[in-house]
C-alpha cells in the first residue's frame, strides 16, 4: 500500500489540473477553448509549466501544438508519442482530451520521482485542434505533426470571418512553416493517447479501463425533404404532402436500421421542420444522419439501406430528396504490438483482462495513424457523459491508466531499439 | 360594364396593395411579420395612410391593432365592424390576412367616391395578432378588441427571451393599458369579415366566393420531450434515451390519428431536435401539435388519444414528457343574420346561391365571437395554397366580394337602428 502512495496522489493531482485547466477558457462560466485562441495560448502556458516540473523540455510548434520532450539513455532508440489534445468544445466538460495529457506528463513526472530512465525519448504532446469547434475541420494539429497538413487549410475562416492563417499568426504559431511541425521521417516509436471513454461501456462493465480494439469510421449525411407546405387546418389530410412526416419516418428508420446491427450507432442529432409554424403543414424539413461502425463495409451498406429508405420514403410521399455526404472517414486499425502492451499492462493492472472496445468518436489517432501505428487506453467516466460540464473521471481509474502506461513504458523499454 | 370599371379598379388596387404590403417584413427575401414587431409598426403606418385616403380616422389602439373609423349619420345607429389580421405567419403569402383589411378600405373607399352615406358607423379593424407566430399564442390582438385579453399574457415571452410587456411597450403600443382596446359594452352590429379561403374547396366547385357556416375548433399543445444528450459515436444503441426518436413516433402518430377521423386535421408544424448537433445525440425535442375539427367532442377526443399516446411512446423510452396546451378554441357559430346578409348579396352577385363551408383555418372571428354577432366570406386561392409565398387571389374574385360587402352594408342600412 505504501508504494500506491505516490500514484494515488500523482493521480488526485491530474484531476485536480484537469479541473484547473477547465478555468481556462474564452467564455465566462463555461469551458470554451478553440484552436489559437487567447485561451489556448493560457493554457499552452500552464500545461507546459507542468511539463518543466516534470523535467520535460516544453515548446510550442509551427501550428500550436505543446510538445514536451523527455530525452532518452539511447540515441538511436527513436521516441514514444504520448498525449491527447487541449481544444475543447463549446461548453465542454474538464476531462475530454486533457486528462491524456496530464496522464502521460504524470507518468512521466513518475519516472523521474523514482530517478528511473528509458532508452528511447517520449514526447508528451498537447493537440491544438483535435474537436474542429472554430474552424469546422477536425485534427488540424495532428495533421501537421502526421505531416498530412494541407497549406490550403490556412484560407479557412471562423464565424469571426479570420482566417487560420492570421489566428495562427495571432497566436504566435508560424502559419507560413506549418510543415515544419511534422515529425514524418523520424524514428518513432508510435503514438499512444489515455483518453476518457465518452460512453457508458466501461461503466455497465465496471472496468476503469479498456483497450481501444478500433476507431469506428463515420458518414454524415445532410438530408433534407421538400413536400409542400400549407395551412393546418384547411388541407385535408389525404391531400399533403407534409415533409416533416417523411422526415420523422427517417429518424425511425436510422434507429431501427443500427438496432439491427451489432456495434453499429445511427443519430439523427439535427431534426428540424421548415418554415417551423405551429399552423402550417411542413413544407421542408432537414435532418442530420451519422453513422459508425469501427468495419467500413457495415458502415457502407447501412448508409447505402438508409439512403435507398429515404428514397422510398420521399417517393411513398410524393416529397422530394436531397441526400448530402458531408464527412466519410474511414475506420482506423489500431497498432498491434502497441495494443498487446496495453493489454497485458492493464491485466497487471486490474487482474484481469480489460474489456476491448471500438471507439465510437474520433481521436487525434485518427490523424496519426499516417505517421505511425497508434493505441489507445480508454478511462471509464461517469454515465457515459462526454461534451457536457458535468463529464467526470475518477481519480481511482486514473491510478490505473497511470500504471497501465508504466506498464507499457517499461515493457517498450525492453524491446530492441528502434532500427 | 361602365358601372364596373371603378370597382374593377379597387379590385386591382386591393391585389396591388396586397403585394405591396407583403414587402413590409422583418427577414429580407421573405415575408415575416410578427406581432409588435418594427415591420408591424411600418406595416400600420402604410395601411393607416391608406385608410386615410378612405376617408377613415385611423389610429393603433393600446394592443397594437389598427384602428379605421367611418362615422355614420345615426349617432344611435352603432357600429359595423369589418376587418381581419395585418400580422403573419413566417415565409407567408401576400393575403392571407391583408386582404380583408383592403377590401374593407376599398368597399368604404367605393362609398366616399359615390358619395353615400350609412347610418350606422363602421371600423376597419386591422388585427395585430392572429396568427400567434411570436408568442405561440394566437388571436392576441381580436381578444383585446373582444374584451378577453387575460394580463397574464403579458408576462409570454418570444423565441429571444422578450416579454409581451416589453415587446409591446417597444412597440408604442400600451401595455399597462391592453383593456383599453376593449370595444366591449358599445353597440356593435356585429363583424364582418373577408378572408381567402385557404383550401381548395371553392376552386373546385368554380365559385369566387364563399359563405363560412362555422369556424372549427382548435387545440394546439406544446410539447417536449427530455431524454439524455450523449456522444453519437459512443453510446450504444440500446443505451440510449433518444428524444428525437420520441418526437419522430408522436409525429407519425398525430398523422395517422387525424388520417383515421373523418373531417379531422392534425399537424406537427414545429419540430426541432436539441442541441441540434449532427454528433449529439439529442437530450430534447420540442414539437407542436395543431388540431381541429367542427365537432368538439371529435377533437377532444383526439387530443386525449395523442396525449396518452404521447406518454405511452415517453414511458416507453424512459424520456420525460411535457405536454403545455396553448390553446384550445372550440368551434364558433357564425351570427345567422349577417350571414343571410352575406348569402342574399352573394346570390345577387354571382346569379346562384354561393357554396356554405366551414373553416378549418381559425379567424379572429373566433375572438370576436365573445363580443359580437361574427359572419365570414370566403375569397377563392389559387390552388388551396395559403401560408405560402406563392398563394394568390385573383383580382377578379375581388371584384365579388367587394360587391358582397357592399351589399350587405347597404341591406344593413336599411334595417331598424341598433337598440
Amino acid at each position: 500500500m505504501a508504494a500506491d502512495a505516490p500514484i494515488a496522489a500523482l493521480a488526485e493531482q491530474v484531476v485536480a489540473r484537469c479541473r484547473e485547466l477547465a478555468t481556462v477558457s474564452e467564455e465566462p462560466g463555461r469551458l470554451t477553448r478553440p484552436y489559437a485562441s487567447p485561451a489556448m495560448a493560457r493554457a499552452n502556458a500552464l500545461v507546459g509549466g507542468w511539463m518543466t516540473e516534470a523535467g520535460l523540455a516544453a515548446r510550442v510548434d509551427a501550428a500550436g501544438n505543446l510538445v514536451g520532450r523527455r530525452g532518452g539513455t539511447d540515441l538511436h532508440a527513436g521516441t514514444l508519442l504520448l498525449g491527447s489534445h487541449l481544444d475543447t468544445v463549446r461548453d465542454a466538460g474538464a476531462f475530454d482530451g486533457p486528462l491524456g495529457v496530464l496522464t502521460a506528463i504524470a507518468a512521466l513526472q513518475r519516472l523521474r520521482d523514482e530517478g528511473r530512465t528509458l532508452p528511447y525519448a517520449v514526447d508528451v504532446l498537447g493537440f491544438a485542434d483535435e474537436e474542429g469547434l472554430r474552424f469546422g475541420t477536425a485534427y488540424l494539429g495532428s495533421r501537421a505533426v502526421a505531416g498530412t497538413w494541407d497549406p490550403a487549410l490556412l484560407a479557412l475562416t471562423d464565424e469571426a470571418g479570420i482566417s487560420l492563417r492570421d489566428a495562427l499568426a495571432s497566436f504566435g504559431a508560424m502559419p507560413g512553416s506549418v510543415a515544419a511541425a511534422s515529425r514524418a521521417g523520424e524514428p518513432l516509436l508510435g503514438y499512444l493517447e489515455v483518453h476518457m471513454e465518452q460512453g457508458p461501456v466501461l461503466e455497465e462493465l465496471g472496468a476503469p479501463v479498456g483497450i481501444v480494439s478500433a476507431i469506428a469510421g463515420a458518414t454524415r449525411a445532410h438530408v433534407r425533404f421538400t413536400g409542400r407546405a400549407g395551412h393546418a387546418g384547411t388541407v385535408p389530410m389525404a391531400l399533403r404532402h407534409d415533409a416533416a412526416c417523411a422526415a420523422a419516418e427517417l429518424v425511425l428508420a436510422v434507429e431501427a436500421t443500427a438496432r439491427g446491427v451489432d456495434g453499429l450507432v445511427a443519430t439523427v442529432g439535427r431534426l428540424e421542420a421548415l418554415p417551423g409554424a405551429p399552423n402550417v403543414v411542413p413544407g421542408g424539413a432537414v435532418a442530420s444522419i451519422d453513422v459508425r461502425h469501427a468495419d467500413d463495409d457495415v458502415r457502407a451498406a447501412a448508409v447505402a439501406d438508409l439512403r435507398a429508405t429515404a428514397q422510398e420514403i420521399a417517393a411513398a410521399r410524393g416529397v422530394q430528396l436531397s441526400w448530402e455526404v458531408r464527412l466519410d472517414n474511414p475506420a482506423v486499425a489500431v497498432d498491434p504490438g502497441l495494443t498487446q502492451h496495453l493489454a497485458v499492462a492493464a491485466q497487471a493492472a486490474i487482474g484481469a483482462p480489460a474489456p476491448r472496445l471500438p471507439s465510437g468518436a474520433g481521436h487525434d489517432g485518427v490523424a496519426l495513424s499516417a505517421l505511425c501505428g497508434v493505441a489507445m487506453l480508454f478511462v471509464r467516466c461517469a454515465g457515459g457523459l462526454s461534451h457536457h460540464p458535468d463529464e467526470s473521471v475518477a481519480a481511482a481509474d486514473v491510478v490505473v491508466a497511470l500504471e497501465v502506461l508504466d506498464g507499457v513504458l517499461t515493457a517498450l523499454a525492453q524491446e530492441p531499439a528502434w532500427t
